[in-house]
């Protein structure tokens, strides 16, 4: 179990589907800022089920409550605990189910690596573990944007099979993207993408699809070469949501069948500084942001819990067929929009801290 | 600077390209081992330049020296620091070349974290960088072969825009990787590779590609869940490898358009223990190796240094054209590959120590 | 802030006086072993004021919630958080006492690192901070007796100027201990420090002490040369303990002064083991066990709380005389006992995982 | 093994003492500070053997190699690599010496943790380990000198039972302190001191002894609550040095008989900043610097290795009676001086880095 991430600004989460709730500590966060339980509240709503028909019906109100680190409203400097209680908190028995590790989830390795497991609902592979990760990002998106006046903007940008069409990162908003219920800012493609996903649910079926990410405002040379490059710590953080099997950064896979000299960002004066014309590197280069926006791409898989019956084998081997009851998201992206900002934010800030130390004691 | 990778297999990398020279400490090492210098060299040897006309015909031994760590040839369980010296160790004043950022460099980047650079080729995010993560690499790949039987296979997997047909994850060798000097192993490609690889450094120009790799024989039950999943760790690894921009795990980006029910990996009898019929997962479940081999491509860009002029600015915003001199890579991906290896060999040797810690104190 | 500690078996604790509670979440605890609220609330209970007329008065029930990381009383090696709610959760208005600093507290040099503190309580220097690391430790030293039959027994050594005679290392109990309320298992001084505990309290003054430790059953091979040898991450961990000022292991300061001849513990066959016929290492050597008794002692200074008038000066250098309100530990040695018990489980449970990942590994 | 110390300050030490060399890696280095050799060596010849008669002959000429991380004699802000080559670079084979665990020494714990040992010089736990240590301690110390002004003096405080008289904190130098070969500032103890040492040598015995050390100029608010105490780091780097025994910070160990009344530290204004009349707290309040000196002291052990014969037993349990060879140093105290001043140097530097981190970033 490694449930700690970050360097200077640090997060631990615990917290599985059915105990008594989940939560994170974050320390590391600068003192005198103000912050108050509303400030974490509006991505974790944006992250919980049941916020429309295309996700899990199951309501869970995932009130937070901040429990250290702050004294009249502001930090103290001191670690930030933050906490969202379960609703459902006992585990249940879950029979025969026990016996069979459904398909491509967690279920078998948890009980080869652990020799046991939650009983139901994931355990601490769970969605509900995300909790932790998006209240923390939301300190770490106040710092970034009252300190530098850096923005995060994700989006829902393929559905399954459908694609989204271009989109401005230099002006792209949240309540852009939140104008659709698929968190794709494309008007057309986000109703193509309804229909793709309503399609899938209805057919007790899931389905995959892609988040990018912008982040505009970040200074020059935030990242540590050279094995917590810029792009590493975004790798890492993005490909520890769940679910998420494929990262790209600037040009990504598509870039490597460019020549060189279509895919070099020539230097340009911008106003006061040097920027670049294109922005082939998604704002990093040799690890170290270079002011350009950072822009990303993350591959969702399509959800294991499906209603349709698979056949399967139990963990004794023998065939079975495994049908899984209840409703349960068709599809992750438009739910995965916020915890993507989250985890942005928290590789951000703690490259900030790391570079504001060097920045100050260079002599 | 953060030159520090892993937890308890833990590697410290150092040098720059023109400094007395390049190397690793490798701590975490377990005692007992036999080692010596020819266990390392044969991956340096894959990694160093001028192996053939398509790699720069710069000479570079590279011949590694085992500084501490080893008596008798066996591991102390001690830290094992490796050497390799510098040919040209002498910094050299660049003149104009000073005053202008190569584009899609690490020169403004590094500029701008550091107040200060190496006067010439690429300092620490010059290529030589990754002379230590090889060296490093050659020490977990011989103990996770030793202890668990496991075999690490990489390859190009596209060159430009060619892209090598369908291969055998289960048989590939290192040996058919490097039948050719492209090394993809799928003949008829490779032949393709080569002439594309050519026809752009006859023209002055670079290409991109993917390098893809398999991890075989890795017992289920490694990774460590919720920040530190394999694939997260992976990801983290290979995105540190410089020219990097993309990584994708099993079905990756593509399998985002498939359904659940398409994607979902059954469980059947393989032997003695339980496995997948398909492996869309590419080996990890939840964060955690599930017994499969593991599965997964890595995209570079495009070398950024062509010998084409280029338009760009200065330091000081001024408008000039570049040409750089001498001869480069016009494509990194057939040295990438023991890179990439070598780095998937240390999240491996790092995630074995962690998990075998659990499983002996299991109660 | 680092309110991180440990390698494997990880902790990260959180909490000011008047927030809304204090807690922990501990990460890494072997998976599988039988754990409920019970075997927590033992040490806390130990550690809580109001036990006697030798604490404070003060009445913190401090029960303690498993919030995460267990089902059906079993841990799941999933992250344990536990949590105990603050009696007194509103800050206070400290008045004209916010702008005077406490001599020899922290709140001078809280606000000089932070630029704000807590306005009451100590805040995060406060004595609740501790209660994390008993409830960790509690759960550390579980897994330290079940899996290697460890046993950790902590005492007061000395109150003021009053110090217990020779104590039998290899049979002293807990039991014995908490047999009269100082800690001091040896009967007689046990009443003259209760005495002497007594006088400084009725003088509204206070005192200092000591706590020796005795960890018995520690196999050989555990701590981590060179920089994480066992003594200097008992060190580490004691000197981490509010208000101590210094630690010794086996025959430390005293031992400076005797010859090698006199000092050198010689081998000798014990049972099917080798063992050593002295003990002045302390059972550390090289930085690693030796199967002998690991001894230590910890020196507390007197609380810096008084009722005494204290001719000090103000934030902005006036001078003036500050009378501390309420009631206040005239010696913090007896309820320091199960802090240090847990202290040296949490760095015992750390080297454990640590040794058994390389013992299990080695090829 | 954990041969890393340091969250962004951070070194990392190889080498045994008889393999090819000893060195170490200094990462987090502030870039564009003036760096050379001879800044290094000054301190690597106040630590070597040889120096005089009261330490062991053996000539370590012990020159320093800067491998890496600097270019025209300015740090890159890159990792800087620093080797030093060992003298006698072939292990032997001891015989019936490989046989027979040296008392007090690693050699039983060493092969109980490992399996192995180095078969001859103490492997890692030779004295020679430390010289990565002194080197990376030399850049930590040029960093804080220039950065902040800060001094750091430590001397021998006591050899055997002869104990220095009192030394004047404010306005002890190095150069002071070097008058006489065993270190200590007082001229008429320093003698007796010598007159111990010798005895104890002829007598082929050793004798311990205590290190005091000053750390002048600090600025307030460095060191890390609550794990990461200013006092917890400087214990855990002190303990980690070999042969030490104990470690007191401040009033130490004779605090603890003081009353509250005596032992607070009243505050006083002092030129522009607040100051505290006594200094019992040794100038860390609540873990964290006050801007007072800096005190510490730390006990050593006498060496294991002596002339004399003794009884012991043999790996297999045998009694045996074993005469050391050649010749040793009959005391560590003098050339554990500039060890134990690299080490504080290494903790205020990272303590300096993270508070620059925090101060600038708060909003």
């Amino acid at each position: 179990m490694s449930s700690t991430f970050g360097t200077l600004f640090k997060i631990t989460t615990f917290g599985e589907s059915h105990c008594r709730g989940v939560g994170v500590i974050v320390d590391g966060v600068p003192p005198g800022m103000a912050l108050t339980e509303s400030d974490v509240q509006t991505q974790l709503d944006r992250r919980r089920p049941g916020q429309n028909s295309l996700t899990t019906p199951r309501d869970e109100a995932d009130q937070v409550s901040i429990q250290s680190g702050t004294e009249f409203e502001k930090t103290l400097g001191t670690p930030i605990s933050m906490f969202v209680a379960n609703k459902d908190q006992r585990p249940k028995d879950y029979g025969e189910m026990a016996d069979i590790p459904r398909p491509s989830h967690a279920d078998y390795t948890y009980m080869k690596k652990y020799g046991i497991k939650a009983s139901s609902g994931g355990g601490r592979s769970s969605a509900r573990e995300t909790i932790g990760r998006v209240a923390a990002g939301s300190v770490a998106e106040k710092f970034l944007k009252e300190k530098y006046g850096i923005e995060i903007v994700a989006w829902v940008s393929s559905a399954g099979d459908v694609e989204a069409g271009p989109i401005d990162i230099n002006t792209i908003t949240r309540k852009a993207v939140d104008a659709s219920p698929v968190r794709c800012p494309d008007e057309e493609t986000a109703e193509l993408m309804v229909k793709e996903i309503e399609a899938v649910r209805d057919a007790s079926d899931s389905t995959g699809g892609t988040v990018s990410c912008v982040c505009r405002g970040v200074p020059p040379g935030w990242g540590e070469p050279v094995f917590d490059k810029l792009e590493a710590m975004l790798a890492h953080a993005m490909l520890s949501i769940p679910a998420t099997k494929g990262f790209e950064i600037g040009s990504g896979f598509a870039g490597t069948a460019l020549k060189g000299s279509e895919h070099n960002d020539p230097f340009i004066q911008k106003g006061d500084r040097l920027g670049t014309l294109t922005n082939h590197s998604g704002g990093v280069q040799g690890g170290i942001s270079n002011g350009e926006p950072i822009t990303f791409k993350l591959a969702f898989k399509p959800p294991a819990t499906i209603g349709q019956a698979q056949k399967t084998a139990g963990f004794d081997g023998s065939n079975v067929t495994l049908e899984a009851k209840g409703r349960h998201d068709p599809c992750v992206v438009p739910r995965a929009v916020p915890i993507v900002e989250a985890m942005a934010a928290l590789v951000l800030a703690d490259a900030a801290l790391q570079q504001e130390a060097r920045a100050t004691t260079a002599v």
